[in-house]
């Protein structure tokens, strides 16, 4: 069919994002990387960190290899499938893994000159961490823009099928991304956090050495995770919700509006599109907005960044009632509103998150203070404030989501077909428009762990106090700024997952058309699965929450998320321990280590982390693959879609537990070495310290990978829709 | 109607239990308490109960006269409700409250007499403290079954409503029942385990003292605590659950067998409450079974204690056969494999909890291990242990589910009308047996909290080492053949929640009767609501899993769970660093106090427990009532369905996780102390110390009351149906 050519805006974005994005990194490159000391450091860092993702992305091979085999067998041997999947499946893979691959690069690269920018001015050190982070953004969704378009135009170009038969094709490149982010997360993070754990607890505990110290040998390991798990797993994370977001709209969008005819369908499916396109111009216009004077104040530091941010976020607010009205597209005031709900959600949410994990306030406060009467109280106070934070995102969600649906259909409660279609639509651009401007959030984000490294090197470097409180400062500037960020972040994938929900219906009509079957309506009638409505789908399948199917699925769910992050913790803490055993043993046997004299053996533990992570991250990413498969084989539709809401549900409100927890640990400890309670080395410090070690796997291995689960097995129930059909 | 004469069962074995728990009470009275140092504190101890539980049934006195005045106006003023429902409601609360309290009463007699046996032999120590918990076990399953019987007898006579209205009428004593027992767990579970950790903390950790040693200040209140908590708290729980499984099986076999008749109906409802009766007798038959000889070694002991809950289970099996066979009920033969399926899931649970929780097991032996290289590690493993732990359960429950389904409906997955009612009526009946031999397994748990206190008890009265081991042998007795018990309790929740689903629909249905609001059915035409089947309901409702409603309803669900045991680890955190600062605050202030020669103020702990727990249980509790109410009258019946659905997911699991992570912490502190990775004092030691005090609200304050939780929140939809009819 005709596309309009509004719709190239998409490409050119892309290619824009993606030109800024080397602009900024040749920018960067020409800064001088410092002493010979730093240059050594930032070497070693860059050939661990990428010697790590070269294993990784072995095995996420050999993963992708037995899924385009089962894929291509599905679609060309038992003809239940689509035949572009394999393909599109691994596009998906291998943009998510391009996209943390240039962003770990450049943080490699850009780790050393932040740190020696530093030495200079605390405004120089955050121009070089912010533009390199910016290089992150803008590849994410310069990259995801670019697979969206391509993917776009080629279905288009071969399959006659139809809008709703193209977009669920799509998801199936969000499937390859999704399955390659749970990699990168699961294992980057059991990566950083084996390393992380294990300095801290020999070295800060034990050996009374502080953070990043040189005579610590699993240093190195530390600073070569942040950038594998923080900055690689992150970008292929939200490279995964960003595409996510766009295609399970672009998906709701042909089916709301399919009855309309095929110009306004059209019009419905690169609606999410165009606004994806103008969110990377306004995130170039908040990159170019954050700049500081020479002498710049922590304040006006922090002040800059958030007028980046939030005319940014404002504008594209203000864009989207334009597109939607250039668009002409069936009540476009409202769908903008619910745009106007998910931002609100996800800031609220946000300020939820700065909250419960700021040491600003009560909560965090009260972790510090518990401190004082040991380990044990703040573990508990820790996790009690996790589970309570738990309570506002979770309301805020279901307001945005009650909210974004009945705006974007008329306030209409009839559950008609069309205007659930139309509801669930909202729901999706509301999700859109969150993401949307994740060129600049995404800055905000990565430059935390780029200004981290810098601190490291600038320890191991000897380049004394002042530099490495400068990049200090840089990274609590970026944590309280990406507070939003996350708030967008988390509250996108529960309103993403919940429009997959939706897509996984479509796909099983589609799969049902596609194998013949036919099936019975309300009234007894026999009709095809194409023709069928909401009620009818749902008594077809005995979709209600008595079936016991549903209530069994809805169990299974809350139990994978469980599951997943019980294998993950106990990766972590096995990992963890046998850092622990090794940086032990060095300090015993290599003489004159902790005076300095010896030098560690640091490729020992890059080895150990490298080998955990590897081994660890294979059986709860692959179950998270076989769990849906395996419900929808044996519990058929009916189990599937309970097993989605219950995952989605019990798995929202864990990763917002875990990660809450682990941030407000994490900050208590900071408060306390701010001077809180006794300060630094007192009783309350060591305890608190005990509370940030349990909380890095909580908030960097389990907590960020349940968002991921939670979509990538609404993404394999998508795809895998024709077994399921065959099983019936 | 006329009730037929085999009924009369019921009050009989009532009786029989009420009047054996007597007989056994005044036996357990008859022995010696031993040394006027032994009688002291076990003076303090009871006092400092008694004490405690009279302030709790002042603030749940309230906190029902509140609620009766609400039923009474919604009954007489809006006429929304049956009139019965607040006199059922204050009973069942009541008798929850003197099952508590008898048992309570109890205990504390015994703990002295049990310490004093103890001195004699083993076995002397084991009768009394064996035959002190079956007090407890027959008090519990007597009084429950007196209210049961009480309520059918009246309203059978004076309600002309016929069957499922008088069975959903007697549920309102099971909402009764579950709001004093959520109350009794939440601030039972308080006490206990702010004095646990308060002591643990500054005892063992900071002064390294023993346990329950004279010279800690907190050693009553932790005593107290365990009779509070682990007694009265334990009685009041399952004297919900055995009550509610019972009350709900009844309503969903009036509702499955209302179309075959008046007579076959009457079966049905009285059938649960036959094979609870048999039970009783059965499980008296245990507890006779379990006596030892004289100079029984351990493995003696424990093979008796075996044989007395083996030989009541596989009997209660047997006899369901039996029951089921002469009352003649249609497919009797699948409803006793129902049966089946239930006790086996109830084995197998029992069998992970043991697997996961034991330290002759790999998982908590590692957990040991990790305390090797310190607390954070602990904590990261019995986390990570805890969570795995919920898959085994989850798939055990799900194919239970499943099976008691389709056995008791002749393996019919039409999900029509009638084979849905006879598939949850299996359900229902598979918990009842699950529960039915509460009599004994309530014996062999409850007499742990005994025997810990005997121990106490020997510890504070300077008995010597000899006796002391002898009570922490029957202690751990207690704990191994625990595991099957709470395998049972655990299971037979899950399978009460679900049945209750079902009768918060029947309840819907019976609320818009009485209103007189039609419905349409799916065909379009107008009927009443007591003719519609499930797919009109769920269709008129719009409940299924596409619409907002409910998916924002599963999030609430899953979120309340969390909530609430984030309030209530919180509290234990508050409360326990109170109880610490004062047990430092004693040992700085009062002279002499760690050499023995000074008199610690142990009354000042008690109180700090005392205060805290009644200040802390309200808000959880409250917001466990208040959230169904809400969620009905704003998300209306989707939205509740949804809530149930995802607060018994979310929360099973959630439970199960808490349960298991907290008894694993504990039993690899229990690991280290018999000698392993450095035995008692090493640096292993301490660091098993910290996971077993963060364990202790896991598994005796949070995860246990959610069990209630999810019950509770069923039972206000249930009750609260009237109102939220009104709303609609």
């Amino acid at each position: 069919m005709m596309i309009p050519q509004v719709f190239w805006l998409v490409p050119i974005a892309s290619i824009v994002a993606l030109g800024m994005a080397y602009y900024f990194f040749t920018q960067m490159m020409k800064a001088d990387e410092g002493t010979p000391r730093m240059k050594e450091i930032a070497l070693y860092v860059r050939k661990g960190a990428m010697a790590y993702l070269k294993q990784q992305y072995k095995v996420v091979g050999i993963v992708f290899a037995v899924l385009c085999v089962l894929f291509a067998f599905m679609a060309y041997g038992l003809n239940v499938q689509n035949p572009w999947v394999p393909f599109a499946f691994l596009t998906g893979g291998f943009f998510s893994g391009l996209a943390g691959f240039f962003g770990m690069k450049t943080a490699t690269y850009a780790s050393a000159r932040t740190a020696n920018a530093a030495r200079e001015s605390l405004d120089a050190g955050l121009k070089i961490a912010f533009r390199s982070g910016a290089v992150m953004g803008l590849t994410v969704v310069g990259l995801g823009l670019l697979d969206i378009a391509i993917w776009f135009v080629v279905l288009n170009h071969f399959d006659a099928d139809g809008l709703i038969s193209i977009t669920t094709t799509m998801l199936t490149f969000g499937m390859g991304a999704s399955t390659q982010a749970l990699f990168a997360r699961v294992g980057g993070g059991i990566y950083t956090k084996a390393a992380d754990v294990g300095a801290d607890i020999v070295g800060k505990v034990e050996a009374d050495i502080p953070e990043d110290d040189p005579r610590n040998p699993a240093t190195i390991a530390d600073n070569v995770g942040d950038n594998v798990g923080d900055v690689a797993g992150m970008g292929a994370d939200l490279y995964e919700s960003y595409c996510g977001s766009v295609l399970s709209t672009a998906a709701l969008g042909a089916a709301a509006f399919g009855v309309a005819g095929l110009e306004i369908q059209l019009k419905a499916v690169i609606a999410p599109m165009l606004i994806a396109a103008v969110g990377v111009f306004l995130s170039l216009l908040g990159i170019f907005l954050v700049r500081t004077k020479e002498g710049a104040t922590m304040k006006d530091l922090l002040r800059s960044l958030s007028v980046g941010t939030n005319v940014s976020a404002i504008l594209i607010a203000a864009a989207t009632f334009c597109i939607l009205y250039l668009l002409d597209i069936q009540n476009w005031l409202g769908l903008s509103f619910s745009v106007i709900a998910g931002l609100a959600a996800g800031v609220i949410i946000g300020q939820a998150t700065e909250y419960y994990t700021s040491h600003s306030y009560k909560p965090t406060q009260k972790i510090s203070e518990a401190g004082q009467t040991g380990a044990a109280t703040v573990i508990i106070k820790g996790i009690g404030t996790g589970m309570i934070s738990t309570c506002i995102p979770v309301i805020t969600i279901g307001v945005a989501i009650m909210l974004s649906y009945l705006c974007a259909n008329g306030f209409d409660l009839s559950m008609s077909s069309e205007s659930l279609a139309h509801g669930l639509y909202g729901i999706g651009i509301a999700a859109v428009g969150m993401l949307s401007t994740l060129g600049i959030t995404l800055a905000t984000d990565a430059y935390g762990p780029i200004a981290d490294n810098a601190g490291g090197n600038a320890e191991m470097s000897s380049l004394g106090e002042e530099v490495r409180h400068r990049t200090d400062a840089l990274d609590a500037l970026g944590n309280t700024t990406a507070a939003t960020g996350k708030g967008f972040a988390i509250g996108s994938a529960a309103l993403t997952a919940l429009a997959l929900l939706a897509s996984y219906i479509e796909e099983i009509k589609i799969a049902m058309t596609r194998a013949g079957v036919m099936m019975e309506n309300v009234k007894g009638e026999l009709i095809s699965a194409a023709d069928a409505n909401i009620p009818d789908f749902m008594n077809f399948f005995q979709v209600n929450l008595m079936n016991p199917k549903v209530i069994v699925g809805a169990f299974v769910g809350a139990m994978a998320a469980f599951l997943f992050c019980g294998m993950t913790m106990e990766a972590v803490g096995r990992a963890a321990e046998k850092m622990v055993q090794e940086v032990r043993r060095q300090f015993r046997e290599i003489a004159g280590i902790l005076e300095g004299t010896g030098t560690p053996d640091y490729g020992r533990c890059v080895e150990i982390s490298t080998r955990a992570a590897q081994h660890e991250m294979v059986i709860p990413s692959v179950l998270a693959i076989l769990i849906p498969i395996i419900v929808g084989c044996v519990l058929g539709v009916a189990g599937v879609l309970g097993l989605l809401v219950g995952g989605l549900a019990g798995g929202f409100t864990l990763a917002v537990f875990m990660a809450n927890a682990g941030g407000a640990w994490d900050n208590a400890k900071k408060n306390i070495e701010e001077g809180a309670f006794g300060g630094k080395g007192s009783f309350a410090h060591k305890a608190c310290i005990v509370g940030d070690t349990v909380g890095d796997p909580f908030k960097d291995t389990s907590g960020p990978s349940l968002n991921i689960l939670i979509k990538l097995m609404s993404m394999v129930s998508i795809v895998m829709a024709g077994l399921t059909v065959a099983f019936m």
